[in-house]
């Protein structure tokens, strides 16, 4: 991976990181359990790609990505609150996330579900307080989040997933539920920057359609990662789908078709991004990260 | 209790469940079951007093009540997730909710905490999309309701809750919990209407104090009713917080002294209406209504 782009990775990584770490504060001693559940999983590491990829979306369009941090750690809060609801007992019971002990491990299963509501809740509170905004453009964040994030959104596919175990057979039929799991919450950065900088109709779908491409894309090199991953390097147990007798693109396509799809999705964002004028600007090297990433 | 206000809380709950019976209709086939599991809490029945106590406030203050049933739905759609996530078995692990069973029982656990998950989200939806309302009063709704919902408010009274099932075991502590795990999301419609009605200072604060006054009220209500309720009269179990060792005001202060206080509270919630210019008004109906209630 190009070095430039791995320096301008970790350094929005640290950006958003230094927002968040001070972003939640207890008010009173009798909640600091919880919100020490919710930083516990809030500051656990992890990639930030939906932060950065609102920040590097930001910046193509021309906005200062420094003005608009709180909406982008809102959406950061909705991801780790879905991580984990997601690693619960009674879901995928997960006790490792990104080499730390999952939060209703390291807490319990019910300091665990109030700390991923809580984070649900503050991320709409986030948007709905963002400073540098219009307020018909900050309504317009949280009706674009609340969808991505809903019951036709992540939500939605989280419902195929825990359904699906072992009939969710075809590549298609996962696809769509990662579309909806993954790419839902993958794309609504995108969308949330064009918001922000009023960009036209045309761009706006473009952000769409990259923004699904690299979901997808995101996907299946999770499901590739999940197969040859050791605890080490994922933070989490491998095999841990195919153990649950879950279908993922390796299982259903092999290791080389899956992968050749997505390459495919990588080509795709790229031409997407071409069309609209983005070729040679900081989206363009996403793709190529997310193809090549080892965890 | 006064039989034109019976007559009013049977209107205003069947206006409410009107709107909310056709609120969430799934896009997807592989979705239905997410929104059977959301509807069949939604639509299990209840009392409805938050979005009636929304439409009563929105009356007073002169607007017209018909405009805002999304709003009032919305809060219901909290309301409603926090009984499926407090229901889990993680929880407290009950079985039944006004006289059916929990959604955890009827659906799965999983599901139950993705109903709840996707109730709240939905929520923010309706509020961001809720006609008739100026962007920045939309907005003022939402961080209203998320401050309300969050961790400085119901779910962290619902933490304090889960911890202290022993030890939290004098009035104020129990008070202190209750004004967060109760009293924020009964206030939170009050304070909507206030906002939507773009009310003056004086009694926006009217509107809270009324609100904290008929909350406690209404908690004191339950642990009374939920000592001496029976499953036909509850839809729950009697004596569930007892039998989990949780202080209620009635293990902490006997029955008397707790009925005297529900009254006190009465009483404090009827001055603060009179003060306020609103004494003889449909609001001051719901103190005497919420002390006599039966289940």
């Amino acid at each position: 991976m190009n070095t430039d782009f791995q320096l301008y990775l970790q350094t929005q990584k640290e950006r958003i990181e230094t927002v968040l770490s001070t972003l939640l504060t207890s008010k009173s001693a009798r909640t600091d359990g919880l919100y020490a559940a919710m930083n516990y999983s809030l500051l656990a590491g992890g990639k930030r790609i939906r932060p950065i990829l609102l920040l590097a979306a930001l910046e193509v369009l021309g906005r200062p990505s420094s003005d608009y941090l709180s909406v982008g750690c809102a959406v950061e809060c909705v991801h780790t609150y879905s991580l984990i609801h997601d690693d619960l007992p009674c879901m995928d019971n997960d006790d490792y996330r990104r080499g730390k002990l999952t939060c209703h491990k390291q807490f319990t299963p019910a300091i665990a579900t109030l700390a991923g509501d809580a984070l649900l809740t503050v991320a709409f509170e986030l948007i709905a307080t963002a400073p540098q905004l219009r307020p018909e453009l900050r309504l317009e964040l949280v009706r674009i989040l609340a969808q991505a994030a809903g019951p036709d959104g992540m939500v939605g596919g989280q419902y195929i997933d825990v359904c699906a175990s072992r009939e969710n057979n075809t590549p298609e039929s996962l696809q769509y539920m990662d579309a909806k799991k993954t790419g839902c919450l993958l794309t609504a950065p995108l969308v949330m920057a064009g918001v922000i900088a009023e960009t036209d109709d045309a761009h706006m779908s473009a952000l769409v359609q990259y923004g699904e491409a690299i979901g997808l894309l995101f996907q299946i090199v999770d499901d590739l990662l999940d197969e040859k991953g050791t605890l080490a390097e994922m933070g989490k147990q491998q095999g841990q789908d195919r153990k649950m007798g879950k279908a993922t693109y390796v299982t259903l396509l092999g290791r080389d078709e899956a992968y050749r799809r997505a390459e495919t999705q990588a080509l795709r964002a790229q031409a997407i991004l071409t069309a609209a004028g983005w070729g040679h600007t900081v989206l363009s090297q996403f793709p190529e990260y997310l193809l090549t990433r080892v965890k």
